[in-house]
C-alpha cells in the first residue's frame, strides 16, 4: 500500500498546468457586450485621435503672441469675432488681435493655437479681456496626440476593463474579437455527499465543491455545467468522466476525499487519457491531480472545500486562465505586515488563509474543512517551500481571493 | 451669463448621491446563479456543520489518552479493529487500546477523541504503531464548530464570492434572495458625437461613453440599456430622458460638453423633477448633475471620457451600490509612494490618474480628454480640497478602477 503519493514542486506543477491547454478560438461579439472578455487580437487605432486640434476647456480660441505679457492689471484685449459649434467643421478664421468662444471639445479654428479659460476672461462689448499670457498648444489637444493612425491601442490577451472598452469604441471596434469562454465541467465526487436541498443525516454532507467550482470558474472567465454529485465508483465516475469530456472544453473534479478514491479518479484518467502529477509539494492540496483526456484538461481537487479553492486559486488559475487567453493577469497581490509567527514544514509551499486589517495580515489557522475561517478570510498568504515559517512583523504578499 | 456652476463639497455629493435610491426588491436565483449577486437577506445555518465530529486527515481514529509519551523509539501500539467509510454512520466503537482506520472527512466514531495521521503510523500485522502523542480533539472538527444550527453565516448586503456561494451550499440555500439588479438607461448627448461605426469627419467623435458607462454598471452589479446618442436639442433629450425613466431604475447620462448644453439637461430634469446637485468641487468633473424623475435617480456626467470615469468612481458608485444593495464595498483602495509632485488648487477635490509600478504611483498628467493615459493607468490618487498638492514621496491611496 503506497501511502505517500509521489509530489513535485508547486513551481512546475504551475506550468504543467499553465501549458496544458492553448487559448480558446476567437469570435465577434458587440462591443457593448465585450467588458470583461479577453481580447483575442491586437488592436490598432483606424485613425487619428482625435481627428482635429480640440479645445479641452471652454474659453477662447487666441493666438497665443496676443497675449504675451498679459495680466490681471494689463489684460490682452481681443475682438470676438464669433463663435464655434460642437461637431461643425470651424469655418472661423482668427487673425491677429482675434479671438472666438471655443466650447469643451470643439475644434480649434484656423490662426488660433491655444485656448483662454472663461475664468481668465472679461467680456467688454464685443471685446475679450484676457487676463494671463497663453502658452502655444494650451488647453489644446493635437490631432493624433491621444493615437495616431496605425498605433497599437490594445493588445492581445487583455481582460477587457471599463477604459479599454473605451478605447474600442474610440477606434471604432462595433465588433470585437474575444476568446470563446471556455465550458468547464463540474464533478462531485464522494459518497459522504448529498444535494444542498437535502438535510444530512449522520455523516453525510451537503455538496459544497460543485458551487465553489462554478463561482470559481465564473470568477476568472469562464463558463460553467455541473454533472452534480457522483458516487466514487469506477462506472460512475468513468461515465461522468467521458460524459463531461463530450460535452466540455476542461473538466473541474473534486473529491473523492480518501486515498483509494483518488487513486482510482487518477486510474480512470489514465486508462482514458494521460495523468502528468499526481500530488503536489502543497498544503493544503497535496492529493492535486493535473492531467487530461484526449484534449480536455481535467484538475482534481481534494474534497474539502478549503482546500479545493486553494488549489483553484494556486493551480486552477494558470491551467484555466491558459484556455481563456488572458495574458496579463489582474493583480490580485497586497502586501502586508504579518500579524502573528506562521510556521511551517520546510520542502512544500503552505498556504494559510489570512485576513487584512489595516494593512498587517492575520493568520487564520482553521482546520482545512472550516468554511467559516474561508469565508472571513480575503486571500492566503503564501509560505516558501525552503522556509520553515514566517515571523511576526514580515513582510509578506496576500494572494486575494 | 452665469459662467459658474454653485459647487458642493465631493462629501456632500457622495452623501446625497448615497441616499438617493435604496435598493432593488428581492428575487431567488438558483444557487449556482448566485455568484457576484448582492444577497438581500442573513443568512442563517440550518443545520450544525458539521453535522458530526469529523476527521481532518486521513489516519486512525484513536483515544488520545492511549497515546500519552508516544514517539518514534517507543510508539503507542493499538489494535485495528476496523475501518470507517465515508458517508455512513460510524458504528464502530474504540476502547482503551484500539484504533481504527478513518479517511478525511469522515465521522469519529465512539470512545475516539483524536486521529492519528498515517504519517505517523506504521502497520505490524493488526497492529497500528503510533509514533506521536495525540492531544484530545486533534485532526477532528467537532459537530457544529464551522457553524452551529441558527447562527448567522452571512449578513445581507454582501456581494456572494466564492466562498460565500460555498457556505450558503453548506447550510442548504438551493434557492437564494438577492436584489435584482438594477437597469440603468445610458444616454450619450453631444451634437459632435457619432455612432462607433461610423468614420468621423471633421470635428466629429465617435461615442465613447455608452460603452464605457455599460462596462462601469456591468463592474457594479447593474445592467444597462444603450439609448444611443442624443442630439443637444430640448424635444430629445426630454424624449430620450422620458423614455428611460419609463423604462428602467436609473439613467445615466453623459455630455453635453458645453455650459449650455449641460444647463439645458439639467432644466429638463428640473422641470420633470428635481434637481439636487449642479457643480461639485471635483476635478475633472465639476459639472455633474445629480438629481432625480420621480423616484428614478439621474446622474449627469461631463462629456469627456476621462471625467466622466472619474465622476462614474466617485459619484456613481455609492449612488448605484445604493441600488443594488451592496454594502460592504470590495476593498479598491491600494497603497503607494507618490513617484512625482502633484499640484492642485485649493478648494476642490483633485483626482489624478496613476499607474502602479512596484509600490510607486506615478501620477499621468494626460488632457482631460486622452483616453490613452486613461487606458495605461491603473487609478486614481485623491488631491484632498484642503491641500494645495501632494508632495513626491508622501503616501497616498490609490484607488483602483
Amino acid at each position: 500500500m503506497t501511502l505517500f503519493l509521489q509530489t513535485i514542486p508547486v513551481s512546475e506543477a504551475v506550468r504543467i498546468a499553465g501549458e496544458l491547454s492553448g487559448p480558446m478560438p476567437e469570435e465577434l461579439v458587440p462591443l457593448e457586450a465585450s467588458y470583461s472578455r479577453v481580447l483575442a487580437r491586437d488592436i490598432f487605432a483606424d485613425i487619428d485621435i482625435p481627428g482635429f486640434d480640440r479645445s479641452v476647456m471652454d474659453g477662447y480660441a487666441v493666438r497665443s503672441s496676443d497675449t504675451t505679457g498679459a495680466g490681471e492689471a494689463i489684460p490682452a484685449m481681443l475682438r470676438l469675432t464669433g463663435r464655434i459649434v460642437m461637431g461643425g467643421r470651424a469655418d472661423l478664421s482668427i487673425g491677429r488681435g482675434e479671438c472666438a468662444y471655443i466650447p469643451t471639445g470643439a475644434e480649434l479654428p484656423e490662426g488660433a493655437d491655444a485656448v483662454a479659460m472663461v475664468e481668465y476672461c472679461d467680456m467688454l462689448g464685443d471685446q475679450v479681456l484676457v487676463k494671463k499670457p497663453m502658452a502655444n498648444g494650451e488647453n489644446i489637444v493635437r490631432k493624433g496626440e491621444d493615437f495616431s493612425s496605425g498605433e497599437l491601442v490594445l493588445s492581445a490577451g487583455r481582460r477587457l476593463s471599463i477604459q479599454e472598452v473605451g478605447a474600442l469604441a474610440a477606434v471604432g471596434k462595433k465588433d470585437v474579437p474575444v476568446r470563446r469562454r471556455p465550458l468547464i465541467g463540474v464533478i462531485s465526487t464522494g459518497n459522504e455527499l448529498i444535494t444542498v436541498e437535502s438535510v444530512p443525516r449522520g455523516s453525510q454532507v451537503r455538496d459544497v465543491n460543485s458551487y465553489m467550482c462554478g463561482s470559481f470558474l465564473q470568477s476568472i472567465g469562464c463558463d460553467f455545467r455541473l454533472y452534480g454529485i457522483v458516487k466514487d465508483d469506477r462506472e460512475s465516475l468513468g461515465n461522468a468522466l467521458k460524459l463531461a469530456k463530450n460535452e466540455c472544453d476542461g473538466i473541474l473534479i473534486s473529491g473523492g476525499s480518501s486515498k483509494d478514491d483518488r487513486d482510482m479518479c487518477a486510474d480512470i484518467i489514465r486508462e482514458n487519457g494521460e495523468v502528468l502529477v499526481h500530488g503536489i509539494a502543497l498544503a493544503p492540496g497535496k492529493p492535486t491531480i493535473i492531467g487530461s483526456l484526449g484534449n480536455v484538461p481535467v484538475l482534481g481537487l481534494p474534497g474539502h472545500p478549503a482546500s479545493a479553492l486553494v488549489v483553484m486559486m494556486i493551480i486552477g488559475r494558470p491551467l484555466f486562465l491558459g484556455m481563456t487567453g488572458e495574458k496579463e493577469i489582474s493583480k490580485r497581490l497586497e502586501k502586508a505586515v504579518l500579524a502573528s509567527n506562521v510556521p511551517s514544514t520546510k520542502g512544500r509551499e503552505d498556504y494559510i488563509r489570512a485576513r487584512l486589517i489595516d494593512g498587517y495580515a492575520h493568520p487564520l489557522f482553521g482546520k482545512s474543512g472550516l468554511l467559516n475561517t474561508l469565508v472571513r478570510s480575503d486571500g492566503i498568504i503564501r509560505v516558501p517551500a525552503g522556509s520553515e515559517g514566517l515571523e511576526k512583523g514580515d513582510e509578506v504578499e496576500v494572494f486575494l481571493w
